[in-house]
């Protein structure tokens, strides 16, 4: 059982991704935690407008769509990631993935960005990281 | 604020994109138009078989599925895009995307079709703008 | 109307794709059967820890994602995808996919992975086929 984010974090290091894009994950997930924006949310984004979401699943891991860039500066590479996922009913439910523990398994396939200078910084617009093009 | 579609066909022409597929779009949305195939629809589809659904949102976009074809002639590129939303509760929901603004922002990455001569043009047997090889 | 995974199967084989994993897919479907993994299940996932689930659409398709790869011997290529549909109202319901029929047409574009030795195999801890690298 491991975290899904980290996890990631690895497998791009590892293999040389400085930027990604998730092109296909399907597997099981369980323990997840995610947070979607509230109604009646204008710009920029407070934590107060945002709803988090703890479920303990197992779930299938309908998908999981996002991207990995290097942040302004120093810091650790941004990993940004939408999960959806599906109930013992069929019903489906997802947002913002905060993080999640594997269940059974997660087939990953992640594409290689070459030749971008994209990178996340802080917007003071949105308040969020959002992608900049030095 | 700006409308997804006309984005997308703008982003596709300004890089020499003639034909296109999402690989992966996260974000945020709001005032999103699509619509649905209605139960006990035969084909061909017409438009009294679809329903059409508003919603105002902010929603989480957690997953915009499509491509981007020349149209038979000469008119515009067709862009088909499926999108699924993320309500505050966590709850998904979506359909065939007819319009929608960008809320705080959206990453969308496009890989570029090279050496296909795929166009798309209006079926009779289903009544809708399908992928056609010359 | 055709059985979608052996339609991508052949596709598949057609092209010489022996590893591949879904890049977009979006469309139709009907007569759908998708089974999701029940609350409380420990590992390995057994039969009766799955619920089926028959509906009979139809659906706009709004994801398939998933991938291909070759099965341990001399065994047919393992098609793994799991599903996520459009209901008229916009509720969106999904799991992993066993079969289904196209409505109107089903846009699939399919990514070749070269330079893979990766294979799947039957797990003794998950119960089921997972990725193995040789």
């Amino acid at each position: 059982m491991r975290i899904a984010l980290g996890v990631l974090g690895k497998i791009a290091r590892n293999h040389g991704i400085e930027r990604g894009v998730i092109l296909s994950a399907i597997g099981s997930l369980q323990h997840v935690v995610f947070r979607n924006v509230k109604r009646n949310t204008a710009l920029p984004v407070r934590p107060e407008n945002t709803q988090e979401i703890e479920e303990a699943g197992p779930f299938e891991l309908l998908s999981l769509e996002g991207n990995l860039f290097p942040s302004e500066g120093e810091g650790e590479p941004i990993i940004h990631l939408h999960v959806m996922l599906g109930s013992p009913s069929g019903e489906v439910r997802g947002g913002h993935l905060f993080k999640a523990n594997i269940f059974s398994t997660t087939e990953i396939v992640i594409g290689k960005i070459d030749g971008s200078s994209v990178y996340k910084a802080k917007s003071d617009v949105t308040g969020l990281m959002e992608l900049l093009k030095r």
